[in-house]
């Protein structure tokens, strides 16, 4: 461990309010002294929207939301809120909806309160991101980032599990790529360790009682750390091999991290003793592997990249585009074989070592 | 573990510099484009701040620097900073020294930079202080939260190993009481845990060996988690006697810091399971107290209230001074005997239980 390292931290309000997101957001918008409000939130969750908004001073209700924020879409945003005058956006819904708030905050300078619907963490971080074509354009501004967000993990309950477990999973993945990430620091490990704790805790039970707020609530507190820790220390290893088979052959994003993650962390572990002991503290494990694969069993989590669309015959192609995309702080060696070997594991699963 | 809990991460960067402050300094005034610098520094640290300040753009040099920060030296210091119109203050000192900067900055918006020379820790709370006569007013204010802290171990070199010690106790008895204080939340604690370890990883060193800068880097980091933790947790039981034993009584601050808390903790333990295996988690050890004591012992902390002037006769009226304060949010009930029982154990050194 050195401590030698910058550290941004971010200042945001969370409210974590269990049952309560009505409540505990009309307190954010009374302490932001907001008069008229306008509401994002996506044409299916316009009732969640309302009943979680409802008594605030809303103005108008924007319900275009796209993912990957159009640029035309992001444009109508922005001229709502000019036209109805706003002082306060409140978005209501997953990772689009966040974007798109963040999109008009982006060039108005107006205040965002996020209410999350989904696990994406979006509402976590001061990062933008806007599509032309098929072009994405992504950016990093102070004025995106909520002012406050409200986690209600009652809003969750009607997430599919195996679409909870997924999205946990992919929370989990930033924890663990987080701790030899480009810009990592103790800080973002620490955040990053509390957060595997609360996902290794909230997970299983999700998978147990699905109906069970408790789970949810803890998975969620981990999603947002994930969130925070990720945001700081950028994109490692695990996030650069799942960018490329995610763009390049069109594999499912979740079980793509799922399988990967494993992988990446038996790789990494013995040039990161440090990083793995404290990953194994958080999961209660003596190595950080045993707690993966003891969470990644109990959540049935998939296994094998063949299961999912990756073809045999593709490695080679794999490697040639993952490669001059390794961070250089990668704690292990990363050669053309150890990659390849990495991924025919993953391909065929493997038991990861 | 409840997740229901508002918590306000506060915004500001953090740099951990050893021996390249004056580097990381002026890349932080370079980023707030400042072009007039006033400088807060003691006139015994005068050599140490012109040194960390070389090159910067300084318009003035404030030395008159008082504990406390009375209100006619916080007004000498406004008065300077207009007078030399500055746009931002850098502060180079222990706990007086930022709190000056941060008086002026309560009233004039300025930023503020602080390179801390001490483990006080003032300089990562949005918390002011002012005296008037013998009172003192505090307040909550986040135009005077610094906006980059540079954090450099080797300014601390010359800080006495027993100094070091008793304020790294007193940092650790910020994280351990956190677990419990009235505002806390997971995140307050997940913050101290990391806090208690990297506390207990560098002051064993500092001890062993206090020309070595790594351990000081190691405690150094460990205490500005625990300001952090504290400023958002508040304080706990264990403050709560502090307080009233140091100002009733004029106890010595560090000792009776060092002295009262494992009593706190083995009183708490029992209550609070999580909080306990949180903090010996972060230790390494079975049990909270077992984690506390060992590193006590290799510390060779004050055992005993009556070494350091506590006078068994006052136990009853110390019992009655802070029966009153103690928050309700305590895990272990507190009554006048259970508090009696405390004072005693802690006054004769017994062995915590």
């Amino acid at each position: 461990m050195t401590y030698r390292f910058e550290h941004e931290t971010l200042g945001q309000r969370v409210v974590f309010a269990p049952g309560a997101a009505a409540t505990a957001l009309a307190a954010e918008v009374e302490r932001l002294g907001a008069a008229r409000v306008m509401v994002l939130a996506s044409a299916a969750e316009a009732r969640l929207a309302r009943e979680v908004t409802d008594g605030l001073p809303v103005v108008h209700v924007h319900d275009e939301v796209v993912m990957h924020v159009p640029v035309p879409v992001a444009e109508r945003a922005r001229a709502a809120a000019a036209e109805h005058d706003v002082d306060l956006l409140v978005s209501v819904g997953g990772g689009s909806t966040t974007g798109l708030a963040k999109a008009v905050a982006l060039t108005s300078g107006l205040p965002v309160v996020a209410v999350p619907t989904t696990y994406a963490g979006s509402e976590a971080t001061n990062v933008w991101g806007l599509t032309e074509g098929a072009t994405k354009t992504t950016g990093v501004d102070a004025r995106v980032l909520p002012r406050s967000v409200v986690y209600d993990a009652t809003l969750m309950l009607s997430l599919p599990v195996d679409l909870s477990v997924a999205s946990g999973l992919n929370a989990l993945a930033h924890c663990v790529d987080s701790m030899w990430a480009p810009r990592t620091d103790p800080i973002d490990a620490a955040l990053a360790a509390e957060g595997i704790r609360a996902l290794d805790a909230g997970l299983p039970r999700i998978v147990d009682d699905p109906g069970d707020p408790a789970g949810r609530e803890e998975a969620l507190y981990g999603a947002y750390l994930a969130a925070v820790a990720f945001a700081s220390a950028g994109s490692g290893l695990h996030h650069k091999i799942c960018h490329v088979l995610g763009g390049r052959y069109d594999l499912p994003h979740a079980a793509t991290h799922a399988v990967v993650l494993p992988y990446v962390l038996a790789l990494n572990a013995p040039a990161a003793p440090d990083a793995d002991a404290r990953i194994a503290r958080a999961f209660g494990t003596a190595t950080g592997l045993e707690g993966l694969e003891a969470l990644r069993a109990r959540l049935d989590a998939p296994r094998a990249l063949r299961d999912h669309g990756f073809d045999e015959a593709t490695i080679p192609d794999a490697v040639a585009a993952i490669l001059p995309s390794v961070p250089a702080s990668n704690p292990a060696t990363v050669t053309p074989d150890v990659l390849e070997r990495l991924l025919r594991a993953a391909w065929e699963g493997a038991t990861p070592r």
